[in-house]
């Protein structure tokens, strides 16, 4: 199916490709996706126009057009010339808040714009740097700093969550691996115990897991099914024994996990 | 002023939460946020409903309820009983969109459910692990198989940019720093030669480098304002005559700078 949607902006145009992409898995088609960010004057306008007026006469159909366009110049010359179905995201929702807040919405472009001299940008770029050192159990030092911690055997999802949770929440995310010595000595690494409260564990099915670990060190005793069933059970155990509130990444997308986290731990948020 | 705003969702919120954010963006307040995710069945929508409708009581005005609930009977529940002001952002756009399309909508749940399987996704964790691995010239061993590669004087912001692009677009992205070595030698690295299509230079104003280079090792020559100035021109110069397409990211954030590089690269994403 030749149909093209497109996705409007003055900023970056992450949120309407976000929100509008939601939209659109709504439906069983996969359609062909163009963002067109900083559209912030009448000329791009008219070009955006004639790039989106093509594409509908090549395709004989109509292109969907997500707008978040708040420049109102702008969004008028779309809005008069554009031969696509519009949606306009910004005014469909501004205007019934104008009247709910009695306030007159600002027309600021992009949740991005000069954000880079803000104590939240700082924090976030921070925290990114914070999760980076303290990635793998790379350093104790600075446990006590972190906002959250994240256990679990190798693989088990640790990484890219910090990493997620780093970078959309400005939070200072470790992880610790939980390795064969610690199932040996069954205690907590020592470094861990006064943290009790901001550790999160990350479990995983051993099937699932041994098939990622064989992709990094095939035929490995590392990866073999049953030394994964064996870590897997070890670190259970554990965390139950120590009452550690954990989650099975099997099926869980790094989204899930962080919102899964967020809602267990309570961290306080940068924003 | 005490006004609350609420984001409903059957998955993480993410979408609504993003979306949501930006609309309230555009007013001069700064209600509280929460984001109430995985609300999957009719028993949660009710205990949700109690919530709002407490909130309101207390705050004496109703609250902003942004909603991406797919479920209509969960959602059924909230229209009918909610005090507080519903932006379903679901119905708003998909049933005009069910005309125009001439399909029923799947009212299927989240963005990421079931992803782990997916090829998608596997390819975005791939990308994180690849950047986080190709983080600061860690490795030339896989340069060729980088779909971006990230140049700049230390602190430019090469890394967190490197890993946004992995984390949302599922791009491979390495960065290589350029080091006084290179500026004496007035030559680009011989490990990056081969690859100039797929690089993207960031620079800094020195001034800005400076503050941020002084946080890391206070009152080095490293962070001193002369040598950021004498990095940053040679690093600009060097671009310039290499013919490398670059960015000043000084009042830029992640997300704009990913968006100029995936505008002036136009890699292949995965997503």
């Amino acid at each position: 199916m030749n149909r093209t949607v497109f996705f409007l902006s003055d900023g970056t145009g992450i949120t309407a490709e976000t929100f509008g992409g939601a939209i659109m898995a709504q439906f069983e088609i996969t359609p062909r996706r163009v963002r067109l960010p900083y559209i912030d004057n009448v000329d791009k306008a008219h070009q955006i126009v004639r790039q989106i007026n093509h594409t509908a006469e090549i395709e004989g159909q109509r292109p969907i057009v997500f707008s978040t366009l708040v420049n109102m110049e702008v969004l008028s010359v779309i809005k008069a010339n554009c031969h696509g179905m519009l949606l306009d995201m910004f005014a469909t929702f501004v205007e019934p808040l104008e009247k709910e807040l009695k306030l007159t919405s600002n027309h600021r472009v992009g949740r991005f714009s000069n954000v880079t001299k803000s104590q939240e940008y700082h924090d976030r770029m921070e925290a990114i740097n914070f999760s980076l050192a303290h990635d793998d159990g790379q350093s104790n030092r600075d446990l006590a700093s972190s906002d959250i911690i994240l256990i679990g055997v190798s693989r088990s999802g640790k990484t890219p969550t910090s990493l997620y949770l780093a970078m959309q929440y400005g939070l200072k995310a470790s992880n610790y691996p939980l390795i064969p010595e610690d199932f040996d000595r069954r205690e907590l690494p020592p470094a861990l115990v006064p943290f009790k409260k901001k550790i999160f564990g990350l479990t995983i099915q051993p099937e699932r897991l041994s098939e990622i670990r064989h992709e990094r060190r095939p035929d490995s005793k590392y990866a073999s099914l049953e030394n994964c069933r064996h870590e897997v059970h070890e670190a259970e155990s554990m965390m139950r024994r120590e009452g550690i509130r954990w989650l099975s990444t099997t099926t869980k997308s790094i989204e899930e996990i962080a919102t899964t986290v967020l809602q267990d731990l309570e961290p306080t948020q940068n924003f």
